[in-house]
This record gives structure tokens, C-alpha cells and sequence, in this order.
């Protein structure tokens, strides 16, 4: 399992332009993402960015990852289509995909959505506890009935998104707010795991359980060795012949 | 609740075009999709198509739509994307809909679902038999544990949706296959309920229990009159005061 | 809709010994409960207590109870099995049943879950917000995104309850915990609403939110009129005679 | 993964008593459910009966399991009470359990869905094909599209389950029915799935893919180290310190 082709997408613009950003992460985002993927034993982590050619996920990238992380906030709208057409199909082709923080308003995100995946949020340094609403599902392993994050930016509910599949984790924060914080999803034959945490002002990728977390994520959401998906391109498929005899 | 107004839309080309489909519906599949709710007692039901100034659906047409009924087929790709869009927010601030049969492939179907909604087929005129599985559900009111269609066009799994939050109905195929037939999902404040049966050859919509499932799925479908949506255009909303005092 | 047959369930005990929860309820929970729904036009609203024969729920009064809602916290063992055996026959046959704060730990409720239903709880009368999570859905009717209850009981995470069917609303607690506190689940061919707030020791059930939810509640728990429950005593069917011929 | 603890449960019965039943299960069903469970590289299997003390289930041999199987029919009323108790204690602490076939009207699979567990069935030696419905799922691995078994015993729709966390499989049987054949549950922190085919009269233990379906399902199934399950016994956790200070 630790040998699964991981790739580390990162936005990658706050951390040249802002400096207390640079502070917190100098090499990106990303650089501390797959830090702690390869604490938690993954031997195969890659990364990717924005500004990198197709924006770092040619095709032959995708073909060779099993599962996605994802981290955008200023940028969601350079990211090519054509890039989220790519990774749309490689999902339901069984791509895993883990959605991080901001990356909720990502085009990826909304279009597997399919709503707006909007919130509401604010930035004071709050204090953020996570509670684990389902002890039994594999993203919850090695976590106690509740973690904290000393300061965030808040996500509050309504948040837009279809009921998940399964609901993991659910927030406190210290301004009053609820949040759905770790939501399972499955499109296609892909996985799709959305968890809140992070943001850029606050070190929240060095945190244990937040590193934990993902590192049971990245897990869970393996593609699955079934047939193949069948509907690339959206086309469907006749089958001229029945399995039974039509009396 | 019957005075909900039903929108009932279809793309409308066969019936010009096939003789067949003609003669089974001589003023539309439209006609006899309303024809079949105002048999069960809506009042309040309008037609609309696709080669009507903005394909019959502009703003005001939407904005007086508490439940809009899809049927489309052979020209899916001529929905203007600028009403997929109005649609498609329409249902995030709570109209319901019912996507029937062909819209499985439609444009606002995949774009709410974020899958590629394809799924296996066959045209061969064999019977179908629906099962109840969720006899609560109020989809479900006035059926008995199934129903026959006796000549149908096949659809079998894998259908590739998201798994519906309630699954009311599941077919049985003469040829072989089995698919998930009456499917349930909330969108931001809307429901949608994706019902299989139809096609333009076979008089499905004349059919009594396949009446029965659209009437109740619209009652089903009506808006909720909570909170209103807040996120029109994927805006989110910054609550810089917190609710309460951060210490 | 509002003639619903609603039998109003509750232990009655606490009133009786605990001089601070007969200044609240001097007529006991149930006829509070009572009176909000006659407030919100129920017109059919009757009401049963623990010491009653039968506790109150003779096969008679059950057969004309469309939706029960339960109260009850320090005689949860005095209910008597048959009792429970009867109110789960029923829930299964379609009856639909509102179970209220410290029902959670009632025989009906832990059996038709399956599981402990246990969870964390204090008592200090903190401040409790509750979230709409699916504001789409007919038991959100009327709310706006959150409303409060300024002093409460707390009930904390992990509440080990199956995944709800659908999750309605979310608490947050001043103390901060979080709790799934609007919970909807299907079991035979009845609805099951499990609603956080109520306390014998603080005014909840005069509050105008909590009232309304009840309310919309017991008009989402309504019987469907499909076919009959066919399992009663758990017994199974056997169709000797095969709907299609076998070759 | 595949050190996991399993231990394979059979009634024992028929296999005694009816010369058909020794002919195909000569060692009893157990015997060929665990050598399916080796074939697939497991290597920690044993097996437990009805009629061994303490029905092969002392509290030594539950607490040294990780996954349960369970196959029973003709004795469900056989299991004391006290067993029945300890297996749910367990599920509840996060041991997986697998349900086959006639196992749907356990006593154990009753207490943790809450449900009658009834369904409509058939002896007529007929064709089932099990059609995968999350071909994403860990428990389709190494699947088609669908399998076919050649000679059931039919079990038919409505099913009197509360709707699965996420189905896997839906049958097509050749007499006209359709069944949840694969589903998935979570009870406290255990995890269960329900798999339908089996029956003593025909040889469907030894079938490849019935094999391949179980041998996934116990990996699915297997505990997650979270925090320790808190409610044995059902009682609740009182929290009198609030982790934050009320004002």
C-alpha cells in the first residue's frame, strides 16, 4: 500500500508573493504535503505545480498516479480546462483524489460536485477541534474521539456539497461555527476524500493528526483493481446481443 | 401541494421526425407527461422545448418553476450551455427535478451528478419489471411490491452516477441486467429524481404506475421554503464578526 | 397533512418528584409537546404516558397513531418488552417515530439501531447552536442557517448511532463538542427522526425552533400508503410460482 | 492483511442430516468457506459451530477475531441469547462480520440492522447474475462486470434492510426478481457485510467469484485502530469538565 504513485498538486503562487507564508512553508506547500506522506511510509510521492507545463499534469503524470492531493486558494481559475477535463477522467477512471481546504472551490472539486461547494469562513486564528464521527472507517485509524488545531482560518456550514457517502470528521470552532471537515465521495470508479484543514498563514501541514489523516486518505482511496471504467468521453454502450434468450 | 408549478420540458425533435414516434405521441411526449400529472390532480402545469427562444426556459419561465420534468434524447448538445447554467442554479436554490429515461445524458444531469451518467443499452422491445425498494419512500406511494412495462428499451449497469442518497426502485430485465431506475439526490437546496422508464417508441408515458412515480416524485421534489440559498455565482460568504467572543 | 394522528409519548416521572422540572412542566413534557404541534394546526394530537396500562400504547391506540413521538430518560428499563415489541412492529408496518434528547438510550431506539446509541453529556448549562446541514430537506422548513437554545444539556460526539440516512442538523456547544442532532433513518417501511434538544431541568420544548422542527418532523415521518408491510413477525414469503418461466 | 484473524462460522446442521447437502459439503460448509479463505492467501483461519460450547464462540475465540463469517439456516433459534450478545459487543468494539445468504434472518444480523431482515424467496434451482453497482469499491476487486452462478435459491425484493451504507451487487434472478446482494454497514465501529449467495443444496462456496467476493470482504471489514470502542455495556460517558471554559 505505502508503494502507491502519489502525486502532491500545490497552487504554489502564496508562498512567492507572500512572505509570511514563505515563512511558514519555503519550499511550497507541497514540500511539507509529501513531507509527511513519506513519514507515514510512502515511498513514491511526486509533486506537481500551477505553473509547470499543462500545469504539471500531462497526461502521462496522470496516467502514472494512483492518488491525487490537491491544494489551490488564489488561482482556481488558471488552471486549464483542459487540465480539469484530464483529471475529471482519470477520477472516474479510479484516480484517487484528496481534496484540501481551499481546494473546495477548485473546478475539479465543484465539477465532481456538481454544486457550488461554497461556505462560509473567516479569518481570525481561531481554535478548530475535530471530532471523529465514524471510529470504525479507515480514515480514522491511529486518531483519538477528537484532535485540535491551536489557530485557523474558520469554514462554517451551510457547505455546499452533495450528502457525502461517508462522514469522517465534523469541526468546532472557537467563533461558533459546525463544519463537515472529512467527507468521502465516490464518482465513477474513483475516490474522492475532502478534508478542511489547512491554510496558507498557519503551519497546519506540520500537524500530527493532520498528517495522519491524509496519510489514511491517500490509502483509503487506492483504485480498485475491478474492470475497467468504461465510459471515457462519456460514450455508452450497446449491447446488441441479450444475456438471455428473448422468448 | 398540488398546485406546485410543474414545468414539463422535452427536447421534442422525434415526434417531428419519426412517423413512429409520431404516432405514438401525436402532440409531443411533452403533452403526455403533463396530461399525466394533471390526471393526478396538478393544476398548475406548463410545457416548454427545446426550439423555443432560449430552449422555453429564460429566467422568468425558471423563476416560476418549483418542479421542472427533463426529457431529452437525440440533441442534448443543442441545450444552450447558457441554460444548462440557468437550470443548473435554479436547482442549487431549489427547484426540483425530474430527469427522465434519455436525460440520463443530458447536459444538467451530468453537470449536477459529475459523472459521465453513462450506462449500457439495448433496444430489442423486452420486458421490464420495477421493484420496490424503499416502500417508506412517498416515491413509492400507491405501488405494489412491483410493476410490469412490457416492451422497453434496456438499460443496465454499471450505470456510472453517484450513489443516490435513496434508491426507490431497481429493474429486472428480461435479457439479463438490472439497473437502478429510481434515484434520489439533493443538490445544494434541490432534489432531483432520476426515473428510467421512457422512450419515444414504446407509450410508456401513458402507462398508470409510471404516471403514479412522476406525480409523486414532483410532490416530492418541491422546494423547501428554509433559508435561502446563499451562494449564487459560487460565492461564499465572509462572517468577520464571530457568533461568539474569541477569547 | 395536518390531520395526522400523533401520539405524544412520554415518560412522565421527572414532573412528578423533581420540584425544578414541575415549575417547567407542570403538566408534564407531553402536554408541552402537544401544544406545539396543535400550535403548527395538528388538529389529531393525543397523548400516552409510561404508568398507563399498557404504558400507554395498547395495540389499539398504536394501530391509530400515524406518527409517535417519544420522551422518556430515567425509566428508560420500566418500559415493558411487549411494549417495545409493539411500537417496533408498528414502526416497521410504517408508523412513523420522533425520538427526543434522552430517548436515545430508549429500548425502541436502541433496538431499532443496532447499536449502543451511547454518547458523551453534561450538564452545565452552556449555550448550543444547531446548523442546518441540508437545508433542501422538508424537516428544515422555516429555519433560517442556525438557530440557538441559550442553556442546554450537552450531548457530545462520538453518538453511536448508525450513519444516518439523511443529517439534517449539527449542534455545536459552547463546552465545545459537536453532535449529529437531526438525524432522519428508514427501518421497515417506517421514518425515524431523531432530534438532539429537550431536557426536563430547561425550557426546550417552548422554543419556537425546536416546536417548528418537531413539527415538520412529524409531517415528514407520515405513513406511505404502498403496499403493506408483508413480514410481521418476521416471517418470509415464498413465491413457489416464478414471475418468468423458467427454461 | 491477509494475517487477519478470521474465524468461520456454520450452523452445522444440514450437513448432517440431509445425504444431498454431505454430498457437495462433505466437511461441513465451514471447511470450504475457509479453504476459500486460504485459497486467497489468508493464513490465519479457523472455524467454529452451533453445537461446540458456547456455540464455538466463548469470548476467548471472539476476542482473538478480527472478522467473523456467518452462515446459518435451518437453527437461528438455537443461538443463546448470551452469544448473540457477545458477537454484537464485538461488532460494536470494531470486529468485521460477513453475513451469508440464509444468515440475513440471524439473530445477529436482525439485532444490528433493526429491521425483520425478511425477504420473498424461492427453491427452483434458477440462474442469478450478480451485476457490481461500485465498481470502486474494495469488495468488487478483481471483478467483472458481472458473474454468474448457474443454480440458486432465489431471494427476492423488498428486503427488509435499512438501505446500506454503499451496495455493491444487485442480482438478476431468471424467474423475474431482483435483490441487494452486496451491502455494506457500519455498527459502532464494526463493520458488516451482507453477501446473498450460498445455499446447502448447491455447490456455491466453491465458485471463484463467491470466493473472490468474501476474501474481499473480510479485508474490507477488518478493525481500524481508532480510540477504543467507549460504550460496552451501553453505558455514556459523562464529560463534567468542558474542554472550553464557559463563560
Amino acid at each position: 500500500m505505502r508503494d502507491l504513485r502519489v502525486t502532491v498538486w500545490n497552487e504554489f503562487r502564496h508562498e512567492k508573493s507572500h512572505k509570511e507564508v514563505q515563512a511558514i512553508y519555503p519550499d511550497g506547500i507541497h514540500a511539507v504535503i509529501a513531507a509527511g506522506l513519506r513519514e507515514h511510509g510512502y515511498t513514491n510521492v511526486r509533486v506537481a505545480t500551477l505553473d509547470e507545463p499543462e500545469n504539471g499534469l500531462p497526461q502521462s503524470v496522470l496516467d502514472e498516479t494512483d492518488v491525487l492531493t490537491w491544494w489551490g486558494h488564489m488561482a482556481h481559475g488558471e488552471v486549464a480546462d483542459a487540465t480539469v477535463d484530464r483529471v475529471h477522467q482519470r477520477v472516474l477512471a479510479g484516480m484517487g483524489l484528496i481534496v484540501l481546504h481551499s481546494g473546495h472551490h477548485s473546478k475539479i472539486f465543484r465539477r465532481l460536485m456538481g454544486t457550488s461547494c461554497s461556505l462560509r469562513w473567516r479569518e481570525a486564528g481561531e481554535r478548530e477541534r475535530l471530532w471523529v464521527v465514524s471510529p470504525g472507517h479507515p480514515i480514522a485509524a491511529g486518531l483519538d474521539p477528537y484532535f485540535e488545531i491551536p489557530e485557523v482560518e474558520m469554514y462554517g456550514e451551510h457547505f455546499d456539497i452533495p450528502q457525502p457517502d461517508e462522514l469522517v470528521l465534523i469541526s468546532w470552532f472557537q467563533g461558533g461555527e459546525v463544519f463537515r471537515s472529512g467527507c468521502c465521495f465516490t464518482r465513477g470508479h474513483g475516490k474522492i476524500f475532502y478534508f478542511r484543514p489547512g491554510h496558507e498563514t498557519h503551519p497546519i501541514y506540520y500537524h500530527p493528526q493532520v498528517r495522519q489523516v491524509i496519510a489514511n486518505a491517500v490509502a483509503w482511496a487506492a483504485p480498485v483493481k475491478s474492470f475497467p471504467f468504461a465510459y471515457g468521453g462519456g460514450r455508452a454502450i450497446n449491447v446488441k446481443e441479450p444475456l438471455e434468450a428473448l422468448g
